[in-house]
């Protein structure tokens, strides 16, 4: 097939479409550079004029992953009917059904995502999620903070602070699908439970929330999840 | 110079230290493998021997670095006159100290490490560091658990939650470092000040301590610390 002239926006969109597409259906570890210039059709110079590395790739593809998710939450945030931290619950359930929607596709991807050796390409999609969310959070804990629903003086520090709180869910995650993959659901969603609880209890002692009233999971998240992934 | 036969234990403790010296004297983005090589006197196949890159040797210095700070904060641990609260305020008092101590010989370092294309490099340090510490602040948070003075029914994934919150420094950090370069000393420290009341308010609120218990600054720390990276 020739090469077509293409607009810098469309070549750009068309390597993030396949790249997502290689990763998720074959895992990112074994998706190469020249696999995504093969399946986009493009020069080995016009990949790199867009993007110095597979890690930018992926990292392109998180970022998308987080505009089109928030996207989806969008109508969240502008749901009068629902204060701050009622949003706060909707956005947690959002993500929830979307993490058990993609688990499927995602399997291969996160199992390489969670492991410990690959900690560096954690953070780097995790900085890219972040960017995109952090915006979002700062003006929900900034009304929330002028409606008196939740305690938050300095809106954006502390919508960075909850998002760094969930990092430590790698280690977790990893443990747990280490288990699930041994054939022990049950400890592993014990595991993931344990940690979602916790996790749970530092947003609302974080904002000053009455214990409770953040629903982080539900009953039967985290098996639902972690046997998806299997 | 004849290249001696030395054990592994000796040798890797020798690119660490020449690796340290280097780095703080001309900083780690001007130092070059060849650099560490030659100022150790050892062959580049031993050096790829005991580390795969320059990031990796960074992380085995940021290791050693918090080995060396915990093994100064030691005593306090074994206080029996500090409860867990004293305790944390006593490290946190001690990071201080060290940091403005440390400011003059790691501010090339330290300028590098927040940059925001540094944000990987930051976070493999930071997970170096978090591995030492780790163990130490889920022992401490144990003790104040038992003993009433802080509330962490979860003390592990609670002190990987603490740790986590820090990250945000790097960002506000940067900012800090370029208003001082700019020389806005007084706007600088404002902004490192805001920060670490925040995160002081964090810690106190994740951990149910009473306001105002945690002492994560002092007045004047910020400035002094800032004027000493200058």
């Amino acid at each position: 097939m020739p090469r077509v002239k293409k607009s810098p926006d469309v070549r750009t969109n068309e390597l993030i479409e396949c790249a997502q597409r290689l990763f998720f259906e074959q895992g990112y570890e074994n998706t190469t550079v020249n696999d995504v210039i093969r399946e986009a059709n493009v020069s080995k110079g016009a990949f790199y004029h867009y993007f110095v590395s597979k890690e930018a790739l992926l990292e392109a593809v998180a970022s998308r992953m987080a505009h089109q998710s928030l996207k989806e939450l969008q109508a969240l945030f502008e749901d009068p009917t629902l204060d701050a931290v009622g949003q706060l619950n909707a956005l947690f359930a959002g993500s929830r059904r979307l993490k058990v929607e993609m688990a499927p596709q995602l399997k291969n991807t996160f199992n390489a995502l969670f492991k410990p050796e690959n900690i560096v390409l954690y953070h780097r999609i995790d900085a890219a999620v972040s960017a995109v969310t952090l915006p979002y959070l700062t003006g929900l804990l900034e009304r929330g903070h002028k409606e008196g629903s939740l305690d938050a003086p300095d809106p954006e520090a502390t919508a960075l602070m909850l998002l760094n709180l969930r990092l430590g869910v790698a280690k977790t995650m990893h443990r747990a699908l280490q288990q699930t993959e041994a054939g022990d659901l049950d400890g592993a969603a014990r595991i993931l439970d344990g940690w979602m609880r916790t996790y749970g209890l530092a947003v609302e002692r974080l904002l000053k929330i009455p214990e409770g009233a953040i629903e982080i999971t539900e009953p039967g998240f985290a098996r639902a999840f972690l046997e998806a992934t299997v």
